[in-house]
């Protein structure tokens, strides 16, 4: 098993966690961001992932990209340490939660879009920390809310036990507080990012510990 | 069955045509975009989803938000009629082009989105337009690239008969029409959409169809 990732990429995060909780073996291939205008746009990559975007995942039967999609099949095909409930409903909170982060939160805040606001709409440092900031609180606010209100959430977002949404806070607020967001505004998700860095998975899935991080 | 939709949103357009491929009948709830600063945004709305978004779903068991997060619930619940692949190669790859769309181009077009261009950052009309287009083009040229390696293409998204995927590409096609792009330029999506079209649960879906449609 290949993954494409970069250590800071927090959705190449997501999936190294998840490969750590489920205690899979993989090659890591890093993808530089930055380098050269960045290595994921370059045709080479592309072979991979047509998109130039990380993480792509790769094993004997498929190449595939999106880390949630990567998620759920490494779900599907190591079901030893399952990292999504057993009944409906808790497999719709927890795509619900993980949805919220990738679909609402991280898009705006991407690598390429940053950089296509200082370069095209020629924003001030200072307006793209702004944009960055005011995007995640909004995401964040949500977030906490429908984590207040759910009775599921545990220690981890979803019961006793990590699931996928836990794979996709812990690199959300990584990111947050990279940009300067205190996360105690935001109670429930403090805790859980608090209980999930005990955890040796998600530990040794953090930027700071991988073998491209600088 | 409840749906909070409205008409011209690409995420609960998605979630319509899910619905009507099962055969569901469900209650259509308009919560307006654009009234009073957004229906989404008031405490009432929040109620049902504290990001303030639509679409949001309610039956006896759930409420839940999130069209992809929805959608699989809907095909979990109701199997009769099935969205996804029973293979996980096959869920795999629906996912992943879902997730193109809902994470990779959706997420930067979002109506919250622009209307944060043009109120804080003071785009202009055209300046709007050309982000718009942007993010579009960029998305749908890597979904074109997947479609077009992809064996398991067929009439539909994936093979022969109707999945997620084909629930999120329609609508998407539907925005980037609206945003005077030209599909023609992407050929397998083009031809999807064109296929999709035909099928009754599809037509019924499209915004201009809906009881809130203005």
């Amino acid at each position: 098993m290949k993954l494409y990732t970069y250590f800071r990429s927090s959705a190449a995060y997501r999936v190294r966690i998840a490969l750590n909780l489920k205690g899979l073996n993989y090659e890591a291939v890093p993808v530089h961001l930055l380098k050269g205008g960045g290595e994921q746009r370059q045709e080479e990559y592309r072979k991979i992932n047509p998109s130039g975007l990380v993480p792509a995942f790769q094993d004997e039967r498929i190449t595939l990209t999106q880390s949630m999609a990567i998620i759920e099949y490494l779900d599907e095909r190591f079901p030893a340490v399952p990292l999504m409930p057993h009944d409906a409903p808790g497999r719709a909170r927890v795509r619900e939660l993980a949805q919220i982060i990738a679909c609402d939160i991280h898009p705006l805040n991407n690598l390429r879009v940053l950089r296509h606001l200082v370069q095209e709409l020629k924003l001030s440092e200072e307006a793209k920390t702004e944009w960055i900031q005011h995007w995640i609180r909004e995401g964040l606010s949500g977030l906490e809310a429908h984590l207040a209100r759910d009775p599921a959430a545990g220690p981890f977002c979803h019961g006793g036990s990590p699931t996928m949404a836990d794979c996709f806070l812990v690199p959300q607020v990584f990111n947050a507080q990279r940009f300067g967001i205190d996360i105690k505004a935001y109670p429930n998700i403090a805790r859980i990012d608090a209980h999930c860095a005990e955890v040796p998975a998600f530990a040794a899935a953090h930027p700071s510990k991988q073998p491209d991080a600088e």
